[in-house]
């Protein structure tokens, strides 16, 4: 059932999600049976993985992202941490969340920083 | 009128708009007496020219939180051109807008593709 | 002050809403003296309750705009729990939810499915 | 480069694009190398040909999500297309839009009533 | 088949679409023989006819309401030309849409504007 | 560090936030050095302090925007609190929230009406 697919694209959700891949993915399992392979494959084997851009840029622009939706605040988490895993700084991932401030209003800017806060918190201990 | 903040934010904005600044800045003092100020003091002068993050890094997240928002693809076309002013190649601000697909769906992915085509094609011009 | 209408509507919403119906009535009564109306008569009685299309149909496309919608987690399980009520599977609206990956974007879906799991779990006590 | 995911998702993106499959194709191709293939594979190869719900019931669910997204108006129009070819009516189709006041709100509804007309008049000739 | 819940309506309707009532009407009525009914009845009819709250209150925030949205610039028009026909000023106008810089972000905000200045410049003619 | 602005943007955002103004502050600085100063200066110094328009109508329709944003419920709160703080009553504020079922929906307007809620009950203790 594990395509090469899956493989290359768990490596690169390894990467992002650190230590707690093994966790996030048996939730996944306990839900539904192809929910694991669905975000593992798409999104990390075939669009994360791709050539022409660096993993690091990819993970500060999700981030990013995920500020402007402003409905993802559990996906900002993970991914504030992913950035974390990947060499950004804490003060450099709570600037671009600032600068959303600018594009997608004050309220998402600041859900997303008291959000970003409690990982930079769990993050020092 | 013309405030030290000013100043600090319409030499990033020029950095960004490159030579559209004029036109730009025209359109909207035609619209509204203050509205060119409110566009470059705080997202300029406030916010964009914070240290902390290096302008290009800065570009490419804006880009990233207009194709997620989905609904200002005049801006979108704006920052892709300035992306291309601060140092990113059209084939990097693609995949940019590609793995979007995964955080804001293809519709919004689809939709910044085929604006910003719009702008590389100018570009090329 | 029971109209037509609110009688009309208040059928449809006892189909979808189950036994749930009393204590969510009450729960709008408690807030505003015309939110259970205003809740009842258009939606239901106006819109719902309308001849071209059954109401299984209605139902699942109510809950793939929910999905969309991003921030309307509550309603999502209240409507997940109605489509289960009408006919709908477990599976077929979890194919539903997954389904709105492409269109809104992984963390509208996921944030999605772990939302209707708790309907599901409670469902099968 | 066609792989086998490739071709099982072109079998459904032709069942919904009818026609236009060949110069929707060439649109993505004349933008992006990669992007027919990203498009079609995981969509249509990967989530819509998956079973456990019918082809019909999956693209009712699409257009709902659309007009609940509000700002997907083109893909809107080609997807209230592809559900006049998957066997919907036009009178279905615009109860479903209809119904969207409800959840999305009355210009989310509006937009996407005039969008869908203009599928439902070049269709009539 | 005028209610009076729809002649109710569209007195408050006429108060804000001024002299284009005819036309608006007319549009809904070539899409969907329901389309004015709903749209007269439960927008006009039922909320905006309440008491509690002053017609020219509840158009200004039917305006920010819409500025926020982001995807309604058409009902944005048509909304700052209700609030023009109910009292408020264009400057007034300009100063809630500059406001919503702070809450929409600016892409909303100048979307707004510009669809706003179409409204003014019309007017003044 | 206490700029013009600043001291002029903290007053207006005292006759908003009233008693609770010290803690907000406090809340802010722990996260971030600047982020009291980006959040007093720009929407309350700039925006906010604008003549043309008075505070009690420029609370409102922040209260109508973030209603319509869908997720910014924590800041509906707070300015729910805070248009009773400039003279907004009660039932002045649930006819806003029950107006917006109209444009952004009924999830929208719920999700409002019950975090309003919360505030009118902590506000008559």
């Amino acid at each position: 059932m594990t395509t090469e697919l899956y493989a290359k694209g768990l490596a690169i959700f390894e990467k992002i999600a650190g230590a707690t891949t093994p966790e996030v993915i048996e939730k996944f399992n306990q839900i539904h049976p192809d929910l694991a392979k669905t975000v593992v494959e798409f999104p990390y084997g075939d669009i994360l993985s791709r050539p022409g851009l660096d993993l690091k840029t990819r993970q500060i622009v999700t981030v990013a992202s995920l500020v402007a939706l402003g409905n993802a605040l559990s996906q900002l988490k993970a991914h504030v941490q992913g950035a974390l895993n990947v060499g950004w700084t804490e003060a450099e991932i709570k600037e671009v969340i600032l600068q959303m401030a600018v594009y997608a209003g004050f309220p998402a800017m600041l859900n997303a920083m008291f959000a970003a806060q409690e990982v930079f918190e769990q993050h020092k201990k």
